[in-house]
């Protein structure tokens, strides 16, 4: 095994951080933390990791951000590498993985030894060349995908998706929890959580999409938001058993439209449509929508479920 | 009042239904009901009031759709007028109010003195236009919307909003119990259970093919559907608390985004578009998401929660 193989460097440095890990719990009980990023969630973190006792540094690109933070106790750092030079344990919370990219290239040299926990939304291929960066820089790398908002961040409803290195994940598990809620380890691939991340936000942003647009329709039915929320979490109710079914489908191959067929799902959204224009309501969504479903009719599929879509999405036609 | 007067012709087709359900109860103890239309949904209709003891006639524009409940006891009518005349309450589950419209016409004078309830999807429109068509012709008249899937009929998931005549709704109340579930009177606009209905199905559509996109994008990465479906459960557990901040938002008409915004937003929906190009999945769902709340960022909304979304949908751009 030569000195610079990542697997020994990752092997030494997690030895380092539970010999820290140790120290710091003579003195203060808790693993010091780093957050780099104050948006929204970043915030949310460091308040998690502050509530529950860790020392936390804080930093951010456009200072000020941690003003409320630093009253509870943040210790609010100049720049991104005197943040990650005070944890071992070191989370990225930014936009995108171009400014991670921005910011760990400036933390440079004070991230080497460290854990570097990347919980910004982005494509599996971004996660990949980030585990890369910092494997060949001697940086220990997970990946990670917040699935649920700030509100939940500290308490059981939060869903943490986790990816990369066993042992990193093991070794910071005790730390991570203090994010609450539920993390899961889905493999060693530092690009799966972010396979599973950008899919389930797929269906996030879409149904948001559906959702501020259904709100307009209703309101111009002078429905009130607050009354129509009332009905649609029925539609949230009712997705989980479709979502199990159409996915079994998937995984078998087979469309039965038994219950319910695209020639209906064409039906129903042309209403949608019609009743949208009438309104003076945009429809781009809902026109690509129904032009996929009558895609799938026009090629003979009208008697199938709507699972059929997967498949033709899978393999777009010439 | 006059004697054509609709609500005097409501007033008599009520109590001689009392007195035949009276009269029938003393045989069977159930009101005969007809169902017209043998979809998924008008079977499973059929199926429930035929389990709860109910005389049931059926009729289909195609033959032979009914065979499986004329074996449990339905009866198997031979046109739409003959299946009206069987029963003082006729539910109509088809396509589309222009199937309705055919069907009702060809029903003609075996409606009169009867009630209809249509529980068939359309815009309010449709379903106000009914509503005037069966006034005028001394017919009854309630519109329906199912908000859950056939599977649900006959329980306790179930649930159908109606509106129109209040007294018609009470008549019937005990007899569509049967379909289970929640039933909710809107209120007496015979379109207030349709434009729910519009606005929840929009919802529902919308979301169907962000999962179905969805699906496709997790394969590409070789997660399966059904490891995927349970994550995505996630995604409709967190929508109900998101879908009221969202709605009273719209109400207030104000779109804070110190916990998620627009800019946010688009930085996901772009890896999601990316990703997928890279997979040769289509996007042009996404992309007309997308290119919505690119115009609000481009209005100089990005600083906004999603809901604002709502407030541009309401007033489109010259
Ligand atoms: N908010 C939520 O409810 C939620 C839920 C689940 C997951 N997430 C994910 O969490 C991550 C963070 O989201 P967020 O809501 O906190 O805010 P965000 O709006 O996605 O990101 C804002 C943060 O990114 C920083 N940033 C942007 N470009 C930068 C650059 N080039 N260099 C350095 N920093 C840069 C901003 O710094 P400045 O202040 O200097 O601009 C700010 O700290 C995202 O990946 C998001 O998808 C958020
Ligand atoms: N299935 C569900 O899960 C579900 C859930 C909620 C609400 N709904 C609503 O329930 C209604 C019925 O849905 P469905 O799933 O049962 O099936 P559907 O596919 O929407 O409708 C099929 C029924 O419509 C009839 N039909 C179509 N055009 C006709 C015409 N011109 N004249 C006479 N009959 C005509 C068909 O008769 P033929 O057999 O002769 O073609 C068949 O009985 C729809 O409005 C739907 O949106 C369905």
């Amino acid at each position: 095994m030569e000195k610079n193989d990542p697997n020994m460097l990752r092997n030494e440095n997690i030895a380092k951080e539970k010999a820290e890990d140790d120290a710091n719990r003579g003195s203060n009980d808790r693993f010091p933390v780093t957050v780099l990023g104050m948006g929204p969630m970043g915030r949310a973190l460091a308040g998690a990791f502050l509530k529950n006792g860790h020392p936390t540094t804080v930093w951010n690109r456009t200072p000020g951000k941690a003003d409320r933070l630093a009253a509870q106790g943040a210790v609010n750092a100049a720049t991104a590498a005197e943040a990650a030079a005070a944890s071992p344990l070191v989370i990225v919370c930014v936009l995108d993985y171009n400014a991670v990219q921005t910011i760990l290239e400036s933390a440079g040299a004070a991230l080497k030894g460290r854990t570097v926990v990347c919980l910004t939304a982005d494509t599996p291929e971004r996660a990949r060349e980030a585990a890369a960066w910092a494997a060949a820089r001697g940086v220990d790398y997970l990946d990670g995908a917040i699935m649920t908002p700030t509100v939940t961040i500290g308490s059981p409803a939060a869903v943490v998706l986790y990816s990369g290195p066993e042992a990193v994940f093991e070794a910071h598990r005790g730390t991570l929890a203090s994010i609450g809620g539920t993390a899961t380890h889905l493999g060693t691939d530092p690009g799966r959580a972010a396979a599973y991340d950008i899919a389930l936000l797929d269906l996030f942003w879409t149904t948001m999409s559906g959702y501020a647009h259904a709100v307009a329709l209703a309101g111009a039915e002078h429905i009130a938001a607050s009354d129509f929320a009332v009905h649609a979490q029925g539609i949230a109710a009712i997705m989980p058993a479709i979502m199990v079914d159409l996915a079994r489908q998937v995984d078998e191959g087979r469309y039965p439209g038994d219950q319910s067929n695209l020639f209906s799902a064409a039906a129903a959204m042309d209403h949608i449509i019609h009743a949208s224009q009438a309104r003076g309501i945009d429809v781009n969504v809902l026109n690509a929508a129904k032009a996929f479903v009558q895609r799938a009719i026009d090629e003979g599929h009208g008697g199938d479920s709507f699972s059929r879509l997967t498949e033709m999405l899978r393999k777009p036609s010439a």
